[in-house]
């Protein structure tokens, strides 16, 4: 995994999020902590149930990160759009709804 | 579907899955490569929509292990222990029905 | 909504659950009163955000019941089948994980 | 968090989805003939698989609705909050989030 990404959108526009990052990728780099140690149980045959509640945990743990995500959109991006005014808000809109759609059908 | 396992965990106790776990461990590694996009994602300021799009994916794929686990727990533990008899099934039982309890509201 | 149904499968065998019936058939009462309830706040136009409150109530409320006949269903026909040996488990199995998949999944 | 909402309501708060009303209506009249099925189906001691099969149908009828309100929501009364300005747009946005966060958590 060669994570030497060059960033190089330095101009590009800022995602609303951005003051979180730190905070998202702390929960993140956890949750893949969570992916590994649930590796770890298989590959020493740990018990199944046990497997599955650290799985269970895991999903709760995502969909946290979902939905916060998701606040920080509405917060930003499409507040931002609507207060902007303009012919993207029926876009942005929908396109929030689509992602919650996912997220509850997921 | 040839069932005749020689049940031969007498020094350890291999949870049924075992069998497929090269499969098991393939899948979470992939999961885990997805956490890591998703976190190269938050750390560019990737879109958010875009971002939960991903999460949406990986939960699937997580569920997708969930299930997989269960079926072979059904398929394995539970089964044993219900041909086995004596008093621990009751207790299989239960535990499997917490752990679907815990997926189906997680 | 005529229920009047002849019942007439008398000699059929009975699904393991029917001891708590009277229990199942309250539960789905009182969720039937809560769509009921929905759909009116839905007519007096009362506000979304409290509309959804009880929508997601009403899911919690119906997992519950999916769960407990998942639970009964595995005690029961599950554990019977397999007590009962036969070629008929391994079907049995496979339709029990295909349940809880769609449950998961819903 | 004082939410001191003039917001002119007078006689009567129309929330937005009321143009679908009729929609949503005939969709959860369906989704209590829904619950009322399952319920004869317990009544009549039906498979348990096939009462299951019902209730995931069940839940995503659900889903779809709580999904097209949170959509209609968001449409209307958030975006109304947004254009019109002043300091409940914070409180509006924060409710839906934590609607969302019900309904993907239920």
């Amino acid at each position: 995994m060669s994570d030497e990404q060059t960033h190089a959108h330095e101009h590009e526009h800022h995602h609303g999020y951005i003051s979180d990052k730190a905070r998202y990728l702390r929960r993140l780099s956890r949750i893949e902590g969570q992916v590994r140690g649930i590796s770890r149980m298989v590959d020493e045959d740990q018990y199944c149930i046990d497997i599955l509640t650290q799985i269970s945990a895991l999903s709760s743990a995502l969909e946290g990160v979902a939905v916060a995500l998701l606040d920080d959109h509405l917060k930003h991006c499409v507040r931002e759009a609507i207060e902007a005014g303009g012919d993207t808000i029926d876009a942005k809109l929908a396109e929030a709804s689509n992602a919650i759609a996912r997220l509850v059908r997921s």
